[in-house]
């Protein structure tokens, strides 16, 4: 005779098809995960919450992503060190409504990102709640001593961006100016916000290429995230709006969008920010596997963070991303 | 310029004193932590839901008991595999009214968990949520190999609890017919409920002694936990219900309260369930440190777990313990 916690457990490791491996002795189904570290590595552990009315809307968001973002966006913080994902924990809580078919879609998108990032179920825990809760532990390593902390930019170093800023906020409010659920291929930046792509192989060759000197990943919006990056590493940056690498909006001019409002400050994007020594800044290519770096600017030893304007006009670059307080 | 969640991470921080340690190279503050596994050990890694509404009351459990009980409860998963703990990372949210005294109570049990538990913070996620909803996931080690799982019981093992069941359930049903918020030491039972103890002493002894065959800690109620303990061992069990360690009621006969019943279905006493090879059996102490170690039945071939009254009446025993579907 099982719980209907059992028999929830049960439909989560089968549609995710957990199972034993070679390092991960036990997993979903006892107290805990047993887990082996590799010899010659450290582990890295990041968690992140991904809620309903926070972070995605019940009746805006196909299931299938909430799926794929809720274990994309916590293996993005293990991009951000330079590290490789491994397992993860997924602690879920959702009404009995939703064990159904919603259910069944969440597990779809949630496998497919467990394939594509080579991350595995390695236990978690469920309960009922009205809202739908999910928070997401991921457990990922890195050569010891290898690891990209944010602590580590030098006055005078580059900084530099992937990607293009601001799209999955654009997709975002598009989003939320339809009228229905999106399907996930309808446009690039609904899909950018929807299936982001944690920069995995960027950060572990910035890492082992020891190319990036402090790195961190673009969740909360450049001028939130920037402002950690320069406070961790106890220094300033001088940004050159025209070189942040923008959304190119379909109808420029017309379009009741602003490109670099939403590079500045849009959330999502889980592209990364990292410095890098002038001497090796050379290293770094225009593109990386088809993703384009941009230098936008260096790091300064007054612990400011200011914007260059198109005509040489400074101001404060004050912090306006995500901000949940 | 720090934002709202900066400043909230940094009250956080400061309260549980996170500090670097020999093997946490890295923890809050950065994308994730960096942790060194100690040579020779496993890890072992839990996480658990600490939800109001489900799992607490706000306007019933003192904040610091919810503080205490988000941690200690997560380590109960890793005292009932043998291990120990090491770690932690805290998602928490809550809403804005919330960040201060309510925060300052919550974390102030959570500190003396993490000192009492020898746990320490690594890390976390905050975020802002009409209720408060915590997840905390517990990090810990045991020698490679010396975990106790649920799988290990045979048939013709002895079942094995520790304390008294029901006590904390017993406490629960106290404290909702109260009034108001209750002091954490008003009553012994009120006291196992808002403070539970994991049992890692006793959990780490059973396991480097090799006594213990199979192990869980009784979080959902005897019932339901038996059950899912002979589920993952494939066996069945007979249980004496005179044998059950039961709370002891103040004025017994005119209780409203039927403490067979609280000790057969009763959650969140976080006492330890283990089995016994029947010839290492003797070895069990009838008290651990003081705690009571009770026999209260055998594990059975037939995958069925029966339930054995005074006079020998046979009944099935069925899970209705905490169930959250």
């Amino acid at each position: 005779m099982k719980t209907g916690e059992d028999r929830l457990v049960r439909k989560i490791t089968q549609a995710l098809g957990f199972k034993g491996h070679a390092d991960l002795a036990l997993g979903a189904g006892d107290d805990a995960a047993l887990l082996q570290s590799r010899p010659g590595r450290q582990l890295v552990l990041t968690c992140d919450w991904f809620l309903e009315g926070s972070h995605f809307l019940r009746d805006k968001h196909p299931p299938d992503s909430i799926g794929w973002k809720c274990l994309a966006r916590a293996v993005s913080d293990v991009a951000a060190m330079g590290g490789e994902p491994r397992y993860f924990l997924l602690s879920l809580a959702l009404p009995e409504t939703h064990t159904g078919k919603w259910l069944d879609g969440f597990l779809r998108g949630l496998a497919r990102a467990e394939r594509h990032l080579q991350c595995q179920l390695a236990g978690g825990d469920t309960t009922r709640n009205r809202k739908i809760l999910i928070s997401v532990t991921a457990i990922g390593d890195v050569p010891t001593g290898g690891a990209v902390l944010r602590s580590g930019g030098e006055p005078g170093d580059l900084i530099f961006v992937s990607g293009r800023l601001g799209e999955a906020e654009l997709g975002l409010r598009t989003l939320r100016h339809g009228r229905a659920v999106v399907r996930g291929n309808s446009n690039r930046w609904i899909k950018k916000h929807l299936y982001p792509e944690p920069r995995l192989a960027l950060g572990r060759w910035l890492a082992e290429k020891r190319l990036a000197t402090a790195m961190m990943d673009l969740s909360d919006g450049l001028s939130t995230d920037l402002t950690r990056l320069c406070a961790a590493s106890g220094v300033g940056a001088r940004i050159a709006i025209d070189k942040i690498p923008k959304a190119q909006l379909p109808n420029k001019g017309r379009s009741k969008f602003d490109a670099t409002e939403l590079a500045l400050h849009g959330g999502d994007d889980y592209e990364l920010l990292f410095t890098a020594h002038p001497r090796k800044a050379g290293q770094v290519p225009s593109a990386f596997q088809g993703l384009p770096l941009s230098c936008i600017g260096e790091v300064t030893r007054k612990p400011v963070v200011v914007l260059v304007g198109a005509e040489g006009r400074e101001q404060k670059f004050v912090p306006r991303g995500w901000d949940p307080f």
